[in-house]
């Protein structure tokens, strides 16, 4: 069976988790040139990057900024500025890959080390692991991974039965042949490599002897990691990216919005999954396993920044849900938090993009199907 | 929001995941006496037990038998016997819940200890957890939850929000209590309670040391696990129970066979999840993490034997997948395999049963819905 059908609930097309070689139209390609330049910054791989910030590496986002920014720095419309934290964005050279992290990084420097971390800060899981890494200093060389331009809308390997991402300088030096499953977040390791967030953020907290709050070696509070990790999967991760969906990338790709219902009937299956979240996990604690954060808060809050990006601020109305935000967004450091998540903050710009007429086409029946 | 609607993809509907308080319909009862004797067997504790097995110990389902069985005795039709294995299946008293296992357990005895199981084997993650504890002679209390009775399909607590399973003996005496999430399968051990499959996977090989490679202390290993425990969820378990809904659960609710292009569809997805599970985790070797079983191996073969119980055998065709069934099957006891899985693998009993009207008619269309 080697032309994998797109269905939903199964070989899913996901973009937003991150995906590169999952059953999807097998040809065609984006056309997203604010998209790869947020992506690429000023990397020079860029093929094409029209659009008010060509050229402008000073306001170029500052998920893929080096440098230290002060306050107010790269603030960009409707969006607050994190309070600067110096030396946690520490400088490196412009490029596809970029040495980030270390130890006890503090100072612009090239770190040379074998782990490399394939990620795009579009995906929620490839989110988790940057913020994980950087708060922990762990020294790691970050691969831009081109989620829309070579891997999901990209070629479809022959005979592989799987889109393959195509090596080259636009898609981070063939990102696809690290990952056993051809996904992203992917780590590699030396000769090792690895998919899947939680395992990459346990192999992390693992190698790097992270602080234990992260996952605790007390066999109760590390069962109650695991406990949310595995519960994640059906729900928030289920209900939250459906909003970003509805919102932006079915509209994008079939050129009308959806009927209002659809997205009522996604909200109210996150709120179900919220209240669950709330009542059986978050209940009074500061964090999921008690007073400090943990791998599940972290893995939980990217997933519930997709909806924010769209506009459903879910924490609006709900204050133990927006404490416990405020509380992760401390414990990260909120420079660190706001720089994973500027491009999903900024979203809606996608809205204004062309898109390929014969991607459209391909792609917009099996995206209705996802949400039937 | 205190009534939770079930809808696709949120707040699943999944009797075969086992859940105990997801969004269902709020009343309504069903009547399966064979599958109640199937799953209390002499207990005692049902309240009608019609059926040609009625008060015959001697040919009682083998997974609730507690008695070391000789080969060929409890035999059913159209289903091989498995091999014997002296003490692997010590006896115990009938009962709503019995003690099983031990460190050393070769003779019938009552373990008196605080670990206690709540499972209903009709679900798949329960299974790799009775097969997990009984396979490292992890002493425990087998408690009784029945799914059909008394949790989804029984009566919405007041005001909750929930499903909550009703107490007293019909349910293993509130095993609703013991779960954060209110499902099973669950853990409770002395006042610490847990919820979901892996958690509890996990937390036991910590708590009883089990042998290296459930779970290996290698770092690399150990992320192999991880990975594929984490790839399961959006993949063969999102596709593999479908076959079961398909095939016996919604002709069961709805009075009439769904159309075979949607067990075709189903099966397609299934393939492609089962291409990747070969291809990607599989691949030449004996288990997924090498020569020797793990954890992965453990929550794949459950749920992969859904398909089975309903006449989709997919091991059929693929010869690399039999023989790592075969494998898995041989690591942990042929005898212990079949008994788990007794109860599935003669599932089309339900297709014979009556249900309650009402109940058909409020299950229905949130059944179909789920498989739109």
């Amino acid at each position: 069976m080697n032309r994998m059908p797109a269905t939903a609930g199964q070989g899913r097309l996901t973009l937003w988790e991150g995906e590169l070689c999952n059953p999807c139209p097998s040809s065609g390609r984006a056309s997203l040139p604010r998209l790869r330049w947020a992506l690429l910054g000023s990397s020079g791989t860029l093929r094409s990057r029209p659009g008010r910030r060509a050229g402008n590496t000073r306001h170029r986002p500052r998920s893929l900024c080096c440098r230290p920014h002060g306050p107010g720095e790269g603030r960009r419309e409707g969006r607050r500025a994190p309070p600067a934290r110096h030396g946690s964005a520490p400088a490196g050279p412009a490029g596809r890959s970029r040495a980030v992290g270390g130890r006890a990084a503090a100072a612009p420097r090239r770190v040379g080390m074998g782990l490399e971390l394939y990620l795009d800060l579009l995906s929620q899981p490839c989110r988790s692991i940057y913020i994980f890494a950087r708060s922990n200093n762990i020294p790691f060389e970050f691969k831009h991974v081109e989620l829309f331009k070579g891997s999901v809308l990209g070629r479809k390997a022959e005979g592989s039965g799987a889109e393959q991402p195509r090596a080259g300088p636009s898609n981070s030096e063939g990102a696809g042949k690290v990952s056993l499953l051809k996904k992203v977040p992917a780590l590699k390791d030396g000769d090792f490599t690895l998919a899947e967030c939680t395992a990459i953020l346990l192999y992390l907290s693992r190698k790097y002897n992270t602080p234990d709050h992260w996952y605790p070696s007390d066999i109760q509070k590390r069962a109650r990691v695991d406990e949310y990790l595995s519960w994640h999967h059906a729900n928030i991760r289920a209900n939250a990216p459906k909003t970003m969906w509805i919102k932006v990338l079915i509209p994008l790709f079939t050129g009308q919005p959806l009927p209002s219902e659809k997205l009522q009937e996604v909200m109210e299956g996150l709120s179900t999954s919220l209240k669950q979240f709330e009542e059986r996990f978050l209940q009074d604690k500061a964090f999921i396993i008690g007073s400090e954060i943990s791998l599940a808060d972290l893995v939980a809050i990217v997933e519930l920044m997709q909806p924010v990006g769209v506009g459903c601020d879910i924490f609006e109305d709900r204050p133990r849900l927006r404490e416990w935000r405020r509380r992760v967004e401390d414990a990260v450091g909120k420079e660190l938090f706001f720089q994973a998540h500027e491009m999903i903050l900024n979203i809606k710009e996608l809205s204004n993009i062309q898109i390929d007429p014969q991607l459209k086409e391909q792609l917009a029946p099996v995206l209705m199907k996802m949400l039937k």
